[in-house]
């Protein structure tokens, strides 16, 4: 097995020169040493690199809070778990028996660790230009759809009601259109209006205030 | 002021090709744009990475809790603003007037902040290797005086507990020796005693417990 996995030894077109620091980095520690914890430590710390220099780069005029904020969403457990799940990670990990039948390989902070441990894994195999080059390969399309800085972060009625409010303009209101569904799986429906420019948008959700999120984001992308 | 600067423009021995850099990195937000505090989310990330590989290399079967509890010690902020001291960064500091007037150049969040600042600055002027080296010039004494990684972040009560049972020994007793001063500025005397080895230590304290917590750091030195 460990063989097998040696001849494909790499992620996506990166190839490892040492196919047991790889398969170290997809070893969650249930299945015993050596696993990816340690390799974790240093990969988060080399992920938060690459992405706050390119928050850096890309953003000349952004305060720290903004920077910390996109990084903070850019680097959280579920964002990981996303890149996991779009290399194929999942199926690849080596998990202790537990874990296994729990459909560890499917939990997003199993995920999330083992990217971190692979960011690792490829330092330590091909120094830091290729770490780069590999971390950048995932984090170009997010950072490419990063809102801008000053939105980063915000839920959209905090969003809505800041670009209102620089403008001078008058705050949203919204109004409750709908509550159906049973008690325990109840839908709220939500109108979002604006009076200048005179717009609204209507949003869903499982509580009154995430259908007013929704509303206000759906009202936001008319704004963009 | 900003020529005379110009002229001395570098840490230590570090020159730097582009003063401006440098002078960014010593201007706290209080004195106006442009200041130091995107340089500071910048550095913030290398130095723990720098901190996290050396942990990585110098520790090899540490596991993830220790190499986190010691880089959380090494880059707080007042180990951080002790290297400011050492370098004399507080009487370079720019601050606005305010800031000038309530010692803002003694105070430990503005030297660290700029501390890391600097370690940005560092960066963007001579790279990633440059940036490291001056970082291990002030951390390799410290990371040379770390404790083993199983009694790194805790304190000298629960490592002198773990050390003694670790070995099946009886756990130490804390006897309160005195108590003098007034009411609102009282000392704390206390006796730290094991029996195997048979050993005791004294120590002082504001309080009862950090006067037990310094009695126990004292028997420890006995111990390491």
């Amino acid at each position: 097995m460990a063989d097998e996995r040696a001849a494909d030894a790499g992620i996506g077109d990166h190839r490892f020169v040492d196919p047991a620091l790889l398969r170290r980095a997809l070893t969650h520690r249930s299945a015993g040493s050596p696993h990816n914890e340690r390799l974790e430590f240093l990969g988060d710390a080399l992920l938060n690199l690459f992405v706050a220099e390119q928050l850096y780069q890309r953003w000349p005029s952004a305060d720290e809070g903004a920077m910390t904020r996109a990084r903070a969403e850019l680097v959280r457990e579920s964002t990981l778990a996303r890149i996991a799940r779009d290399l194929g990670l999942g199926e690849r990990l080596t998990l202790g028996p537990g874990e296994m039948k729990s459909g560890g390989h499917r939990r997003d902070s199993i995920l999330a660790d083992a990217v971190e441990a692979v960011i690792a894994a490829r330092y330590l195999d091909a120094g830091l230009e290729a770490c780069r080059e590999l971390v950048l390969s995932w984090y170009l399309p997010l950072l490419d759809a990063l809102p801008p800085p000053n939105r980063v972060g915000k839920d959209p009625k905090t969003r809505l009601q800041e670009w209102l409010q620089a403008r001078g303009w008058p705050l949203p209101a919204y109004a409750l259109l709908a509550e159906r569904g049973d008690e325990h799986d109840r839908i709220f429906q939500v109108r979002c209006t604006i009076a200048q420019p005179p717009l609204s948008a209507e949003g869903e959700g499982t509580s009154r205030r995430a259908a007013e999120q929704s509303a206000a984001e759906a009202l936001l992308a008319h704004l963009a």
